[in-house]
């Protein structure tokens, strides 16, 4: 086979290999994952097991667990791909076309298929200020949007301005939440920067403790240059949604520690909790006034999430406030080798950020399926919530907003022992007994960092509800039996 | 304005900012194209200027000058977009129907708005292998496939891997040409790798001469750790086609080097000359047999170029052999912290090493559609090559493929003197004169980089025929009236 030559003469082996990636991890789609694959492969090939198919609720992919897209985004989309055909057609409504022109109007020679400018159409880019403006009361310029190949790609074009080139204690140093999403993490190890790891306060709905934060700091000034604090709200893994107040408090630290914000706010459709509410914060900080409405700002949306969950366009923006003029100058240079991001994902944004108004054709339909995703997200938020705090041996925050469960497993000490006997972290090993017996992939909570003796998992609540029910049946009659196992 | 809060207190200014930034130039979209986009705003409020629109000539952007999508590729596109209609509409034909169902039926949840396998779906990957397969003669497998955000996203993948993550004499060694497509340089930059520059051999068709790059790497053997060897087949932004000799004696100079070989292969359509036939450096490296079959190789292809030119949609792959089985695991977990490429993007790759068969419905207009943007293609190349060997004070090698031009200035000496007292090289103060007195934007040489005295600038062949050869008039009407000017 062409892949497998004799390794002795080898320019990359492990030996050589960048050490930075070496270290890096990326548990989302880690080994246990890797695992329900073959699993699926064995089912396929007629294997007998406890259960007929795998439930991938390890990653947040709403269209891969039954949920149907937006009409009016797809409508949008194939407009835009084969105009010269479907501009004509009566199955199209006129506020697709509408939209569809006005996309095709902005690129060159009239084709998605031409580059665009690096940060993305100017035609979408003002939808989006517009949207932002609208959303939060104040000002927004296309000059400050960069759209970007998913949030992820936003986000580690802004870590890669944040970073010192310099190695050992001079490196940059970002604040990350413990639990987080691990590309923060994987990016941070592949950047070599440091990660200065700040628990988050499961106690008190996973909020952030301004004391911790001031911790995490002190204790990591010896080893780094601390440039950047980075939020996740609503959160992933957690599914918390920061109040103001807590808000305000992180900014206020950020302020007087001289740190840069990055927001992560993909999830600001995703919020179901009563009397939660989702505040950007480029809001509070505008409220604050003097001094914190001039912090440097970076807030990341997506395409993937929200109610549209358009996870494999590859869509989503950064906006970035109060730059040095010359730092972002040098950020756009930055992202333009990149030439820009693809068009599918833009024009996707474009719909997010300008749907059908009142009195356009659309209207009704765009709403019904966009309240009835939200209403079904809400409904499972709630089941999953009830239902881990149900069964003995597990406890579990609100799911608030976002769109996972992060239960905490109260494990016996028997289990621990079996789990460092068998290699694996705790959670790791139930995770993956959890997958064996019913099919259900999670993720271990180690794989998004966890206080040292405790135990959870992330679980989506993406599956159709009655499919949801049926897992969380399963996953309940698991869960006792592994209990009693190891009593 | 919410950009320009008081510097004074930033975290990031030109002093912090990331110094890996700072040093990163990416000519393709530098300082002339935004003079050209002010340009194209000024005519737009009604400036007085000596021609009527800007012809971007700076940039390998197909369908930006007037080059039709291949309907194949768009009527599959817009199918796997919104399938619940367009699948029963008599307006797409059978074979369309058939790949879009095969594509969906390889998506999570039958939707392209899902997250795919990291590497892209193993449907599309195996369309792919198969290409190559028929390509090279040579077994090609999925597994040694990975999709990618357009072609540099892939190469900026595997030069991640190469990285030392070390400083100073220590840093990683990437052979790159002069003049060579400034990603690379970009890239490096970023990474605080060191490039090794080696220069093409102007007066051999740009070919590569070995002891150049003997000499390449001995003098920076002191500076850096060699690890690779770019080569870019067909030339960007020199136009030429390596010769199958050449591309062994490459493979000979990687092997004694240990080096591993970067192919960057996205013109592999593109070839016009009589004589010139592409080699994949994959095939001939595989031709020579043991010890050279057993060599680490990544070849680049993307959607952007060849005869569909679809850069909006950001497809492209990586085909990757002989690599250590520990550094390929670490490689596939290197990207999967990027989700996915754009599923999109996937699809376009899809159809390129999937097109319509003899006996399909399709098949006829395809192939039409195909041969009519290579055959111009072809007469353009013609057409400049001839018309730049015709001026006084510029030579020009054969176009053989890809999509530019690199002709040579022969520049008086007070053209020289006057660029330096404008404090330009003297080809950008070429360029930006072109630019001013035709609307005719093209990148200086000095972008790509070139030997010390010589000057050059990189034109597009893509402007439509008609086209093409006014704004040749033009530029020999400007360039005989310069010359003239600082004889």
């Amino acid at each position: 086979m062409a892949s497998n030559g004799p390794v002795k003469d080898k320019v990359l082996t492990l030996e050589t290999l960048n050490p930075c990636v070496k270290v890096m991890e990326y548990a989302v789609r880690g080994p246990i994952v890797a695992r329900a694959g073959a699993i699926e492969a064995e089912l396929k090939q007629g294997a007998n097991k406890p259960f007929k198919r795998v439930t991938k609720a390890n990653i947040g992919d709403c269209h891969a667990t039954g949920q149907k897209p937006i009409t009016f985004i797809r409508q949008v989309l194939a407009l835009v791909t084969y105009p010269d055909v479907l501009m004509k057609s009566p199955d199209f409504p006129e506020d697709a076309k509408k939209r569809a022109q006005r996309i095709l109007g902005a690129c060159r020679g009239n084709s998605i298929g031409s580059y665009t400018e690096s940060p993305g159409l100017l035609a979408i880019r003002e939808n989006i200020a517009k949207y932002i403006k609208e959303r939060d009361g104040y000002p927004c310029e296309p000059i400050d949007i960069a759209m970007c190949t998913g949030a992820s790609d936003g986000i580690k074009s802004i870590l890669t301005l944040l970073l010192t080139g310099k190695p050992g204690t001079e490196r940059a140093g970002i604040m990350i939440p413990v639990p987080q999403y691990p590309l923060y993490s994987a990016a941070l190890a592949e950047y070599n920067a440091y990660p200065i790891h700040y628990y988050l306060n499961e106690d008190n709905h996973w909020g952030l403790d301004v004391a911790e934060l001031k911790r995490a700091l002190n204790e990591a000034k010896a080893n780094c240059k601390p440039r950047a604090i980075c939020v996740i709200n609503p959160g992933n893994p957690t599914g918390q949604v920061l109040t103001k107040d807590n808000i305000q408090n992180i900014i206020k630290f950020a302020h007087e520690n001289k740190l840069f914000i990055l927001a992560d706010e993909v999830y600001q459709h995703n919020v179901y909790a009563k009397g939660s509410q989702f505040f950007s914060f480029k809001k509070v900080l505008m409220e604050m006034g003097t001094p914190y409405n001039t912090m440097e700002l970076a807030s990341f949306m997506s395409a993937s999430k929200g109610f549209m969950g358009e996870c494999g366009y590859r869509g989503g923006y950064t906006e970035v406030i109060n730059l040095d003029p010359e730092v972002k100058a040098m950020y756009n240079k930055s992202i333009s080798a990149k030439l820009c991001p693809p068009v599918s994902g833009q024009a996707v944004m474009d719909v997010i950020t300008n749907p059908p108004q009142k009195g356009e054709p659309s209207f009704e339909q765009f709403t019904k399926e966009k309240e009835t995703v939200l209403a079904q997200l809400n409904e499972k938020a709630k089941l999953v919530t009830s239902l881990f705090n149900s069964i003995e041996g597990i406890t579990c925050n609100e799911v608030q907003g976002a769109m996972y469960a992060f239960p905490r497993l109260h494990l016996p000490a028997k289990a621990v022992e079996a789990a460092k006997a068998a290699g694996q972290t705790p959670d790791s090993f139930y995770c993956f007994a959890l997958l064996e017996e019913t099919g259900i992939c999670t993720v271990p909570g180690s794989g998004f960092g966890e206080k040292p003796g405790t135990y959870h998992f992330r679980i989506t609540i993406l599956p159709q509800v009655e499919e949801l029910k049926e897992v969380l049946g399963h996953f309940k009659d698991f869960h006792l039996k592994f209990m009693a196992q190891y009593k």
